[in-house]
């Protein structure tokens, strides 16, 4: 925390104070703004322009059956971003948020309409090899901060689509928050018992295969981790560095975030947490990363959906902060 | 629950898992969109005309020292909210959620612009006498079912503003759960230690005078209720016999619901909770009424506050629901 974010939420936690309610009634609605603003470094920060960016990769693991989609699905759901029939296209239009649409690795010819990042054409198979190589992460992970540089935007909401996503994100944050393999499974997009079985059995033999350390997150995102997965933790460095709160999704982009925070922990500091999913191992990643969600509602979608009704919260409590009358006003 | 409301359940729920997302996987918002569709008994329920309902009153109960705020800001913040500078004003802007104010019996002249329905000015002091008569909490009622009949929206938020009233609904809260009254005081506006010793002393001796039972529920509400919460208990009774559901808001308006299904049990099925607010019974309350809230964010501010977020919310849910592709539409 910077010297002038402490000034900062001393003044928004002032002008709380002076809105015609009682202090502290407005609960965590006044502690996200003061969130918001101290990140932003303004007192009264604007929330215009809002965007969810859903990165987009394929996973080479669902080779193990550990999903209960077929890979073909990430490209078909890219589609449907596009065409605006998903949740977080839905939601996008309704709360007034520009949904981007990121290429980082779909395994499928190029979509018009994405913006193409894409580094290659999914991942390996991290069962057998490692999921990419070294310069193929670094790779993400820079068109991740470029993507941060360039966005035009006041809040940016992490969104993901790559079916066999969890399983990676598992391996992630097995690696990065030391729980049990076992302890980070899930059953993801709806796979079955024997699904979840294979998941972590491949999740065990991938980190006895690679041995990925938090200590090397480069190395740990190209053994066991995504195209977009890697991508999202380059851009929540470089929303961080613009100073761009990111308002974070569920399990996936949770891990990326591990894996941002593993490389410069000061981003930390730049994060939002929109919800607990009901992916098992997410409640215990947030609590390892001492978030608080602004909502429980059992969601396990992906795709930002989650994210964007935080940023929906966010700006009704910014618009509080802003609009409502003082006491002063009432005289 | 009539039987055209479990075809629509099992048709809102078919819905859902025909739309392009994992079954399940938007969690409480799909649970939260087939009780609506099977409240309003259509499959495809719209959600265009939306209205938070703002029941204002004042308490003679304020003489007894029970309120950090004195009884004149009731008719401050009833101005407040029609000049727009108000929470649920600025909510209501942004949701483009209707917020009609209704005097039920503000201890100061008429305000223009409110729906006035004042059954007397304010309640008397219910530690020595009743708050109003028998026949004044029926007109109250019967004025918010009227209110109810004639209101022009497809979902109803319930809200309110009267200093003192929490404890009202504290006393009422002990009469129709059968809590200690100690469990049912909480700092209410932010009412100091003393206050808050002062809070449970008066509902103590109030239900030791009046002797209200929960068998006779306009006799609790005439006893130690308000004239804004009997009118919101009408008002809930009067949506339920017109299938207009109700978004219910924090602590204050869940005691109104629990006068309301005392008189009309049925009218339990009719109500979605909003939010468990700070106000420190309100948890047990809704354990009570095995209500679970949407949001759980430490508000404790009335208004209706808490009730258009979750309208908003609800908003959201439905344009998922309806707006969303199909797999049929994938192909």
């Amino acid at each position: 925390m910077q010297s002038d974010d402490l000034a900062v939420r001393a003044a928004a936690a002032e002008r709380w104070d002076n809105l015609t309610k009682p202090p502290g009634s407005l609960g965590r609605l006044e502690e996200l703004v003061i969130e918001y603003a101290a990140m932003r470094g303004e007192t009264m920060p604007g929330i215009e322009r809002r965007s969810i960016y859903v990165f987009c990769g394929d996973h080479g693991v669902t080779a193990e059956g550990v999903s209960a989609w077929p890979s073909e699905v990430t490209a078909h759901m890219v589609r449907n971003f596009l065409r605006g029939g998903a949740a977080v296209s839905v939601l996008g239009r309704q709360l007034g948020i520009d949904v981007v649409v990121v290429d980082a690795g779909v395994a499928a010819d190029p979509i018009a309409g994405t913006l193409d990042r894409r580094v290659r054409r999914g991942t390996a198979n991290f069962a057998v090899e490692p999921a990419m190589t070294r310069a193929e992460a670094e790779m993400a992970i820079a068109h991740g901060r470029a993507l941060a540089a360039e966005a035009n935007a006041q809040i940016a909401g992490l969104g993901e689509m790559g079916i066999g996503n969890t399983t990676a994100a598992s391996a992630l944050v097995a690696v990065f928050t030391g729980l049990a393999p076992a302890e980070c499974i899930g059953t993801g997009a709806g796979v079955d018992a024997a699904g979840l079985a294979r998941k972590q059995s491949v999740v065990e033999r991938a980190l006895a295969l690679h041995r990925p350390v938090g200590a090397d997150p480069i190395g740990a995102l190209a053994a066991v981790g995504g195209l977009e997965i890697a991508m999202m933790a380059g851009f929540v460095m470089g929303c961080a560095a613009r100073r761009l709160p990111v308002m974070v999704d569920g399990f996936i982009t949770t891990a990326a975030v591990l894996a941002a925070i593993a490389m410069e922990p000061a981003v930390r500091g730049n994060l939002l947490f929109a919800h607990c999913s009901a992916e098992k191992a997410h409640r215990a990643v947030l609590g390892y990363l001492q978030a608080r969600p602004l909502l429980d509602l059992s969601m396990r979608l992906g795709e930002g959906s989650g994210a964007a009704l935080g940023i929906g919260l966010l700006t009704q409590a910014v618009g509080l902060y802003r609009d409502m009358a003082t006491f002063a006003d009432l005289r």
